[in-house]
């Protein structure tokens, strides 16, 4: 089997790290789709109408009207129709969404989504009455996008996050005995508030109350990640955006980052990122307003 | 002349601290806004139809169809209308919005807007093609609200704040010479990130490459406070947030948002919100889920 395709790069869209199209537009866009491929970025995948298959992992699902599916990142995936289809795709980038809000609820929201209903082998949600509204804004997220303005970034981001805030009610008013939701919530703000800080895993156990190998085992169940890189991706989130949004050089957004060292801070960029801060700056920064 | 009414207490609503009305309902259940109110929290008025008389301030206006007034807090206000009129009153305390998002470009966008259209004498926004989503969310809005559940908060919460992202978008994208909005937008995320540890009006403006007294400046013009009250009442938002939601204790509370003792705390407390803080918590906690 061929190693499924990365799209890594939303950067060639009218809104940097986001993209939007009506089913049959993005096959035309990324006909690799058609094929299996492996994004680093969130999907949204609302069929409207359309009868066809959709391949997540390794299982195939049919498809049928209604039916909203969330393709976390890094998830192999692709989907065919034996009709044209009605419907949206919309893909983001963590960076995109977490621009204005807390990126944790939606890793949450797309791995509860992703284990616990794969679980009972059913992959999307069926648009009910209850969550209405979500065609709805997907409506308005379209008609923003097709603007074309690079200025409507921010309040595409605030749609997004409706659908996040949306989904995530429904589904923890639905199972609300799966996980600690006030303990995601509460996590999320002590990253937001120390990343820079503070780095220790112990820290944030202390301050929630829990043992550093629970607190661990937790993150690994919650979000497929121990507490150290949720940290150090959080930290790597934020120097990506500085080298987009400022002029500082790669030093002093390592000083700043709380780095003992330029080079130590280069090598675990590149770890993350796959590039060095200086070729990532020098790939994005053309997109930005 | 009568002083103004306050309805200082959105907690007997279906979401503590938010208020959705159809305008005539809104007119039953708060007689008072045919007279002088004075709120101290943020209205939207939007006219979907109907003529009448909107008073802001000393000053009152002819209404029409197809217009969005802006109230912010302190604001002597009251609306009447010949006939039934047709359209949506919202109602928000800055703590509702604050509990997932930055105040600070809230109170710019009704500062800007009060400021800036009362020189020209149009106090309402007339909505055109270009914010046509904004009666639409509002519509998702009412859904939401009148669902009367509880939980649905943080989904009214991020509609408010596509409707919050759309119109500073649209503003500053029409008047981008009026206030420098990066500039606004750096305070708030150092607000945000230092205010327990940092009272000092120096810091900030170091931060910021500016003298204390040219940030103090700005802040005045800008938010109606100087740069002190500005951090104070962010921290104060934080206090009744931990009064709300948590059973820390007084003295724990003025302990973790660095008050040199209790006494100190509550005296500013008590200044800021004209109530203890053991009174607040009473009063408020049995409202939330």
């Amino acid at each position: 089997m061929n190693r499924p395709l990365h799209i890594s790069f939303l950067g060639n869209t009218y809104v940097h790290g986001f993209y939007h199209g009506r089913i049959e537009d993005c096959f035309q866009r990324y006909p690799q789709v058609r094929h299996e491929v492996c994004f680093d970025f969130y999907s949204f995948l609302f069929i409207i109408s359309g009868r066809g298959e959709v391949r997540i992992g390794n299982r195939s699902y049919e498809t049928g009207d209604h039916l909203l599916f969330l393709i976390p990142p890094s998830f192999p995936f692709s989907a065919g129709f034996k009709e044209p289809a009605e419907g949206h795709f919309i893909f983001f980038c963590k960076d995109f969404y977490a621009t204005d809000f807390n990126p944790i609820p939606l890793s949450y929201l797309f791995s509860f989504f992703s284990v616990y209903l794969k679980e009972k082998n059913i992959p999307y949600l069926k648009i009910t009455p209850e969550i209405a509204d979500v065609p709805v804004v997907m409506q308005l997220i379209e008609e923003e996008y097709q603007k074309k303005e690079k200025a409507g970034a921010p309040v595409i981001r605030s749609y997004v996050h409706v659908i996040v805030q949306r989904l995530l009610n429904f589904l923890t008013s639905h199972y609300p005995q799966h996980e600690s939701f006030c303990l995601i919530n509460e996590l999320a703000s002590l990253v937001e508030k120390y990343y820079v800080e503070e780095r220790q895993v112990n820290f944030y156990a202390k301050q929630l109350g829990m043992n550093e190998r629970k607190l661990n085992q937790f993150c690994l169940r919650v979000f497929g990640q121990n507490m150290k890189q949720l940290i150090l991706e959080r930290v790597m989130m934020q120097a990506r955006r500085m080298l987009e949004q400022t002029d500082l050089t790669v030093a002093e957004i390592a000083y700043k980052l709380n780095f003992s060292d330029n080079s130590n801070f280069n090598k675990i960029f590149k770890k993350y990122t796959h590039i060095t801060p200086l070729q990532y700056r020098h790939k994005h920064k053309p997109f930005l307003p």
